[in-house]
């Protein structure tokens, strides 16, 4: 049934089993968190809750904590207020995208209203602020207030990020350095909050490359995935007119006609699937995805570098192993 | 061309006098607090900016502060801060309700896009926690924080707070409690932080209380305020369904056709002029606004009898004031 492969591929399970526990723990914190005596907020509480994420931003926190042994009690609770604050960030995403699934789920716009996932995501927001107002070391808040404040940037330079066949290779970097990489780099500098200055900074560097690498991946993604599955490109990104990084690297390479046939993916309201799977080939053939995934390569690199900082053991291999987890992925 | 009267009317700028130029400070600080290098956010922010409003709550928490004699320049921070969750929860409120008019000028939502307007609440938040994180003391963000998040749960009891003729006093309170009196009480808190704990609690209760008369006054403005300007009472609330304390204190009064006729209003998804102006008739008849005016008036006395506590001076004087301007306004 399944493909031999020369090496055993990396499962989140693997990368999670040194912290674990401490996982475990963090999602009951989180539940915990969350809890209110009123009726409508509990509801979107429990839906939220049985769409228990991949928990990669507090894993990125625990592993980081453990590799600079500075593991805790508080490190949990940080690990949850993390998550809650992603939880947050994707239920408001959710509600301005009018997307209706998230992890194969209905989102809180469509299983509830668009009102209360805006509501409920300053709920989720204000939680995870008091939580982290509550621990012994402000250090902490002040990194993911900071980081939080990244994201909405992020969210707001994303909306330039469609139609304009002229979004420059450095918006897009400002963008998902806001939007992605700023998250998976608090998380790892709150894990190493009260660790020497040096790990501190390796491990917020080793964060952003990550995550830098991680969305690259995940706009690669876009114009690969499903094509090795169903024989046909998903395209969802430039269905949507979304500019990202694989289109991007590849339109300098374009002659005149082929960048006529992107444009006119552009200017229609719904693009069929044919003139996607169109722009999706000269995206190929122009070099755009391999552009892409050498960048997402040379992020990987950085990240890994970033970890000689930090002592040899199984956390900072774990770490290691979420690199190749970020790049390696295929949903 | 004024009505002559008893008593000089309590103005707004009588009340700030005291604390006129830390009110003016704060205000450039907001400015740059909310700044960014991203074009799009400083295009909201330019047309928030220039929306300047009445400056209530920072004015309650400068009073409290120099009533208390810990006026310094956190204290101006912590107001601009206050200021900025106030604009921030319009901004989300706003966009929930879809309104397209905010004092006079057109919302976020309206004159950008709900999105903008989603994206933009939660930066404006994510900035006044910054700036909060960065005061020396912990309190205020310690007290702003359970505020937002009281807020939060206002806007999503005030959700059920339509159609519901069984809609209760205890439900209404609570949601006017957490939706307004928390933010007025918070400010008066922070404003005495450093204070002696007696002083402290002191003017938070007087922020809750005077709220909470605040909250009241605006519902029953609804029920009676363009009637005297007009001779045609707004009823907006009526309009949009929704519930406050003049009709909950009327309906026990009700005689079964009555209680039909202000059913019909909430069957209607538009009902007319009429039928609204017979239901405010209804409720001014069964006694609901002179309730609800008794209930503003038992909240603004114990808001005075809180101030007791402070001080005898000018600052506790315009926090009197405050309550007068509070249940006496006509907008």
């Amino acid at each position: 049934m399944s493909t031999p492969s020369q090496v055993a591929p990396v499962t989140l399970a693997a990368i999670q089993r040194p912290v674990r526990a401490e996982l475990d723990a963090a999602f009951a914190e989180l539940g915990r968190i969350v809890r209110s005596d009123f009726p409508l907020i509990e509801a979107v509480n429990a839906h939220l809750l049985r769409i228990k994420g991949k928990m990669f931003r507090p894993t990125l926190l625990l592993l980081s904590a453990k590799a600079v042994e500075r593991m805790g009690p508080s490190k949990t609770a940080l690990a949850a207020a993390v998550e809650l604050i992603h939880v947050a960030t994707l239920v408001h995403d959710d509600s301005v995208d009018h997307s209706v699934l998230r992890r194969g789920q209905p989102t809180v716009n469509a299983r509830f209203s668009h009102q209360i996932a805006v509501i409920m995501g300053d709920y989720l927001y204000s939680r995870a602020i008091i939580e982290l107002v509550n621990q012994p070391d402000p250090e902490a808040l002040r990194v993911m207030s900071r980081v939080t404040n990244d994201m909405t940037v992020g969210e707001m330079r994303e909306l330039e990020a469609y139609d304009a066949l002229d979004y420059s290779m450095d918006a897009y970097t400002a963008l998902i350095r806001a939007k992605t990489a700023s998250l998976m780099s608090g998380a790892c500098e709150v894990g190493a909050v009260g660790a020497p200055p040096a790990q501190r900074v390796a491990l917020r560097d080793y964060g952003t490359h990550l995550g830098m690498a991680f969305q690259i991946t995940d706009d690669v993604l876009d114009y690969t995935e499903t094509e090795r599955v169903t024989g046909k490109p998903s395209g969802l990104d430039l269905k949507e007119h979304k500019i990202t990084l694989p289109l991007i690297a590849g339109l300098p390479h374009m002659s005149a006609a082929e960048r006529q046939r992107v444009s006119a993916v552009m200017a229609d309201p719904e693009p069929t699937d044919e003139t996607v799977a169109d722009v999706i080939g000269i995206v190929h053939a122009r070099g755009g995805v391999s552009a892409a995934r050498a960048q997402a390569a040379a992020y990987a690199e950085r990240a890994a570098a970033a970890l000689a900082v930090v002592s040899e053991g199984e956390a900072r291999d774990a770490l290691g192993d979420c690199i190749t987890y970020a790049v390696e992925r295929r949903s």
